[in-house]
């Protein structure tokens, strides 16, 4: 199977577990359900849970053991899409080729359909999971330990601040460190922790939890860099929005402040960081180094 | 001394507990900081935490040991009152004579301060309590039932279920079932949750969480039917907002369902419950006592 396929069976088996850790949309009050549901499930690629998973199967645990903290992180970064997609916010109407949240249920539930997910992420932390047959991934010290990494990178000292100096770099003249505190919080933050969570859970030891997380670091900020890049040069079929956005939101990205081809070659650089991380470390799966190449080429 | 000084000398000591576990504004990045700052210390009753405090009390911990606790249900309060706030939803400029956070920060960097207040939430619960003297009350188990309880509370199933319903009745004719739902949900959700979070963490049995969820729930309905009155025959400047908001905003209350004099008939009918539930209970402290006549006569 090819790297491509396994991802796709591996976001067939996450779209399988959220159905059983989200409260289905017949449940009274209907509407706040329908809204959770139908951000959920609007063709998200489950990258961030994916990242739980494989970090967990890495060091020996089931994508089961892990599974109720796999919807967890997705339940999270739903919310945040939700919220930043706002009309005081980004003001986005389309999102993966959808209306967003608030043109399809208005604003007052998109606020409060994001507030109910980004609770929900930490109430699926603490809940039972039936699926696990490990229990040392669900001991409530484990659980706890995930509840504060996630905390972190979500809240003000991680996601929350990277939005807030974006919002407030948008139409202003930044430095490449602005700009790298910005891609580090708002999306490295979590995709750092997605790996965090997935090597807590499988109780790793303190040097190989710091291993992780310089690898994570790495694969945050390709992706990221890949991500600007993308949005100068991708398909807007592939990618579910338009191209340029920043552009027309002012914001700066690593094309803005570097140029297209300083840009690129900072990605492959990166690339080849993540890939000599690897050699070091217990993360020795093929997952992540297919992954490494995926995110340096991919096209959506 | 008598039940409101007793009650601020309370609320102080909560003042000086949020300074401790609420990141000051001089964090980067300081607009957020600031944002989540102006709210928590814009001058609330603290009657939630409180309401955490006391009960552990009755149960043999002591304040300290609750601290984290008493903060993380006022973080998740505010939050509620910062998004409720918004233009979005009741569009309300004053809260507590001063102006709403998204009236001094706008409504994109209330937004986020609402979420980083919830997320904070749940931070505070997971993170250590140093000034606790009683390692039973923060185990990581009781952490978690705090957790559960505390996001099934706030959730889809309590809060926010209120909310929801709460907005779409705005305009229509409700029957007093349907405010009974809103009124549980809303507000009678997490003052119940107070009170259970305080006993958990004290360690009770189920009979004693029982009986102490019935009390809560008798309080959080009393709480809110004096809100309802309040908002017709209240003080503007006491209440430090407008009388007359719930009618002018077309929303269903015990008076206009029921009428003034029945409204109030029914508080001291529950009144009178909560003080013969007291009687059956192992929460007998002088203050629950207390805080039934205080909630069924006052004034803001």
């Amino acid at each position: 199977m090819n790297f491509a396929a396994y991802l796709d069976q591996q976001k067939q088996y996450i779209d399988n577990m959220l159905k059983i850790f989200l409260p289905s949309e017949n449940n009274y009050p209907e509407t706040i359900h329908r809204a959770i549901n139908y951000s959920i499930f609007a063709g998200g690629k489950r990258f961030r849970p994916i990242l739980v998973i494989e970090t967990a199967l890495a060091f020996e645990c089931t994508k089961e053991d892990v599974a109720n903290y796999a919807c967890a992180v997705e339940f999270l970064h739903t919310y945040s899409l939700i919220h930043d997609d706002l009309p005081a916010l980004d003001n986005d109407d389309y999102r993966r080729n959808k209306p967003t949240n608030h043109k399809v249920f208005g604003e007052d539930i998109a606020i409060l359909a994001g507030d109910a997910l980004l609770t929900l992420a930490f109430e699926t932390i603490a809940k039972d999971n039936p699926l696990c047959n490990n229990a040392a991934c669900q001991t409530p010290y484990t659980k706890i330990k995930i509840m504060q990494e996630l905390a972190r990178a979500g809240g003000t000292f991680g996601m929350i601040g990277g939005q807030v100096v974006d919002l407030e770099s948008e139409g202003k003249e930044i430095d490449i460190e602005t700009l790298n505190y910005i891609h580090k919080n708002k999306t490295g933050a979590l995709i750092t922790s997605c790996l965090r969570i997935g090597a807590i859970a499988a109780g790793v030891n303190e040097k190989q939890l710091e291993d992780v997380t310089e690898f994570g670091n790495k694969i945050g900020l390709l992706y990221q860099i890949v991500d600007d890049i993308l949005d100068v040069t991708g398909d807007e079929d592939k990618l579910g929005k338009k191209v340029g956005s920043d552009e027309n939101n002012k914001k700066a990205t690593y094309p803005s402040l570097l140029g297209l081809e300083k840009s690129r070659e900072i990605s492959e650089q990166i690339a080849r960081e993540a890939e000599e991380l690897l050699r070091h470390t217990d993360l020795k799966t093929g997952f992540f180094k297919n992954l490494i190449f995926f995110l340096l080429n991919r096209q959506y």
